[in-house]
């Protein structure tokens, strides 16, 4: 069976609702980030980067979102939640992913973690204010280009439209308001509305 | 025939090793950063990310490295630039790639590129600062955990060894002494003496 280290909020979410989509027979185990869990030693043996997700697998522990998501996608093929049949369109799922991952999330997580690159509370601050705008530039290219509709790759739900939702709950919580990207709100209500959605949604 | 855009320096080479370890039939066309030419409307109509690389194909542009990488190792799947049939092993390949585009990037970008997350200058001067440590932190993982040897995955040469030498080399930009990371040190030496790659790297 799969287990999922997971903390509620973090882009854990992604991996999490792909799992409940794929209809795995998976648990999910929560990391509690309150009393700094992830650097405790039990937790830096199963992910010695400290963070989640880690995806423990009978082969080892798999961390890093946009491999958890195409790996959950090729176990469960029959589900369609990427297009691994088509190099061209598996290639813009991954284009897509990456994105997320190296800039999206990255943007975000100066709004709370600039620690990671800074050490002066000044500079902390200062990236807290910038936060909403290098996050709202960020969707103005998934709104206006990368967002095909209804789902990101287009007609298909793919593990991509799992991470843009989650992505998409930082966009708000970074204080963005959901006007300025109608197609990407119209995609977080639609994928909110899916039940394997929803149900996970209940934990984070 | 392929066309990679890419600037010296940047994380390009990655794929331009990639194409050159294949044998594509390609050309490398210079984006000029010096002229930020990368913000010139000319290249916008081709990336509208403003960054490199992007490799134009027959079926549209592509963008994001470890995207790039692996639709290279697809494209031409004789020379076993990646593990594509064995979906634990490609996942394992995944989450290196993902490790230094969201990771190790990241934390070279804020040597020089601060201002994609902060205003003043004092905060800039910050993240210079500590960059060296960002970058030996992560590197300190990869000697130890992710670098199976003598290649990245082990005994075969994957196009993530091309990755990882281009931000092995950020990190001595970054100050950080090749002593701190003997086994990276040596994948350095052993993949810049590839024939592929000592020819990419005269035009880097």
């Amino acid at each position: 069976m799969l287990k999922l280290h997971y903390a509620p909020g973090s882009c854990a979410l992604a991996s999490h609702i792909a799992l409940e989509e794929a209809g795995a027979d998976y648990s999910a185990e929560l990391v509690d980030f309150a009393n700094n869990a992830q650097q405790s030693p039990e937790y830096l043996a199963i992910n010695p980067k400290g963070r989640v997700p880690a995806l423990v697998t009978d082969k080892g522990v798999l961390t890093e979102t946009p491999a958890v998501l195409v790996y959950i996608a090729q176990m469960f093929p029959d589900k369609n939640l990427a297009p691994l049949d088509d190099p061209w369109t598996f290639a813009r799922l991954q284009s897509f992913n990456s994105y997320i991952c190296s800039t999206v999330h990255v943007n975000f997580a100066h709004l709370t973690r600039g620690y990671r690159w800074a050490d002066d509370q000044s500079s902390l601050d200062d990236m807290t204010r910038k936060t909403p705008q290098t996050m709202a530039a960020a969707f103005d290219l998934i709104e206006k280009d990368l967002l095909a509709g209804p789902w990101v790759m287009g007609d298909q739900y793919t593990v991509a439209d799992g991470y843009l939702l989650t992505v998409t709950r930082w966009l708000y919580r970074a204080g963005v308001e959901p006007e300025r990207h109608p197609r990407v709100a119209e995609h977080f209500k639609r994928t909110s509305e899916r039940p394997a959605v929803a149900k996970v949604l209940e934990s984070h």
